[in-house]
């Protein structure tokens, strides 16, 4: 996509620019709170306020945490790609749109691109395994993308992309490793900043976010560096997904993974470019990770009491506000008395009913009817599944 | 509670007034669009349509069809029942107050009143069965009520309901068939005829309500009369749940329904009161009814699309527009070229992954991968269920 040095530095102000940009194609998603989501992310966690008695203890109890959820699930096609991939094209020249954008991707990023080319009017060529689930090839030629399939390695695809820009001149855009891709993201943080002024004039101490590539968590920090509201990440611990804190721990970038860890957004190594900020603490004041229960009990949060359809990669940042006790020990600590107002990023809500289903489904008739999964919280179990 | 005829008329006038005296305890909950859904009611429903093609056929097609979402998922405990209990309070005596309140309910009803009771500083006595499911009997308690149990028959119910009523003169406040409940309910009407307008100057043509015991479809009828929106109520079919519809037609009233409708909030007969209301061509235009797999097809894309939480009996209007022949060939003839402006009441969203993990399981690894359904529109057979 160009030459990275020509690309505007990594500034709070480049991704306000970016933003001018791209605002007239994206939605502003709406900030939204949950009372009883920021009650209990305030109430030590036991098995009876994750299931359906936040008010049982109604003494106000520390660390205090207020919410408020920047729903990018309800971006243009679902997620916050759509600013990324909008910003991408801003930046290229009228020549270089005219021969169209080429990109690898089985998940929201192909549609993201696939919808900000049809905007601008040019072909986007979308190469994607064979293997991918019918619904998202169908899905990204929705968007008029001219979707090539590939082998399932990173080389087989990598080769099939290299063919499509020596035929066409098509123009590389990546999902997160670049420049670009990060301002436009980090776009949804100066959003996030105001609407949460807008609804509490103290306005935020701190935002967590999804890292997978970390594209957003990256821009996010770049578009908050300067304002004293803190910025941290989260990510799967399942099969080594938690790459970028291991990273940060170790001071070394790690560049492989691989993990299928229910948060499938988040399965994809720390790219070279984020990883320049997401490991200068300056920037993002830490790492956390959660398991796959934790995650799931956060989703189950987030679908039944806030009523919002959200993927299991958004869950995550929620996830790590409630379960984990060295992130609330800080918050506690830090916040004192008055506690902190968290912007947590609902990063998409491209899932399905069935995919849900598989995830939640009953525990068999066989069973006590209630499932026990170990949430890691104070040594306590916590029932994570009511059948009925 | 108290006498009917000291009620205010069934009139738009008293919907303001309960309005004006309930708002300051209610959400005025957001009305949304969601452009895919619309493209899809616009569009003659396929496999395709429904299988993650939507822009497929771009072509605009008859009736075109906007719809505007009324989203009282997000009310305050989840359901648009809140309104009505806080009105039917806000029209009590103090010295009426100071004895409590009491009703019979295991749904939305029972918490609402609980919450409104709480409000109140006043004592809620809920009845409800012992085979309540636990999830629901510990959210009442939580909003602070007097849980009593008893038989799950209405004969059984209502003993218990007069004991409390002797024990503690506590006033009994019904669902749905009273006039206060309904003229309370029927204030989200008036809330989304404002936002439509705020969305489309052109305002709405008509809303799409359930129906269950009536209370809510009146009252909108009531907020309505008078301003030339069109109201029509909707009900699933399954095992005579379309008892309102049937009512409608016959000219008289049944008062007698045994279904488990998947819309569970829709399984309880129309009430008196609201009959009066329904029955009268004037203002509800027509009663229409769906099938269960219909209903699960709109259900999904309310999930998956248009990204909100909702409960079955709440896609129910959803699915009238989408899959309904009658009604829509209702509209193309009334809308002509222009097409109408739908308003869609979003009843609730307390449900739980689980009843969705049981919606929506996938289809068996032994079958074929793809379960069909046959869904009624055109007589074409639509996929339901990709597996994956």
């Amino acid at each position: 996509m160009g030459d990275v040095s020509s690309c505007p530095p990594l500034t709070r102000s480049s991704v306000q620019a970016a933003h001018a940009a791209i605002k007239q194609h994206i939605h502003r998603t709406p900030t939204i709170t949950c009372d009883t989501i920021s009650h209990l992310a305030s109430t030590p966690q036991t098995s009876d306020s994750l299931q359906g008695t936040p008010f049982a203890n109604r003494t106000p109890a520390r660390p205090r945490i207020n919410l408020f959820f920047k729903c990018e699930n309800y971006q243009k096609i679902g997620a916050f790609k759509a600013r990324g991939a909008f910003h991408a094209l801003s930046r290229l020249s009228k020549e270089e749109l005219s021969k169209g954008v080429v990109t690898h991707s089985s998940g929201n990023h192909a549609q993201a691109l696939a919808l900000a080319a049809r905007t601008h009017g040019i072909p986007a060529h979308i190469v994607m395994p064979t293997i991918s689930t019918p619904s998202k090839i169908a899905a990204t030629k929705g968007y008029g993308a001219n979707v090539i399939f590939s082998g399932s390695t990173s080389d087989e695809r990598e080769a099939v992309v290299a063919d499509v820009i020596k035929d066409t001149g098509a123009i590389l855009v990546p999902p997160y490793d670049h420049p670009n891709i990060m301002l436009g993201q980090g776009t949804l943080a100066l959003e996030l900043e105001e609407q949460a002024k807008d609804l509490d004039e103290r306005g935020l101490d701190a935002v967590v976010a999804p890292c997978g590539g970390g594209g957003m968590l990256s821009g996010v920090a770049t578009a908050l560096y300067g304002t004293g509201i803190r910025v941290f990440g989260s990510e799967p611990s399942f099969e080594g997904a938690d790459d970028a804190k291991r990273g940060v721990e170790s001071g070394t970038r790690i560049e492989k993974v691989k993990t299928l860890t229910i948060a499938d957004g988040l399965r994809t190594p720390l790219g070279k470019i984020p990883w320049a900020i997401i490991s200068d603490k300056e920037k993002v004041k830490g790492m956390y990770s959660v398991t796959e229960d934790q995650i799931k009990a956060a989703m189950r949060l987030l679908l039944e009491r806030a009523k919002v359809f959200v993927e299991p990669s958004a869950a995550v940042p929620l996830a790590v506000v409630l379960y984990d006790e060295n992130f609330r020990s800080m918050v506690e600590k830090e916040g004192g008395e008055q506690g902190w107002n968290i912007g947590i990023v609902l990063s998409g809500g491209n899932t399905t009913v069935e995919a849900i289903a598989k995830l939640f489904e009953p525990a068999s008739e066989q069973q006590a009817g209630r499932q026990e999964a170990k949430l890691g919280m104070n040594g306590e179990r916590v029932a994570e599944n009511v059948a009925g």
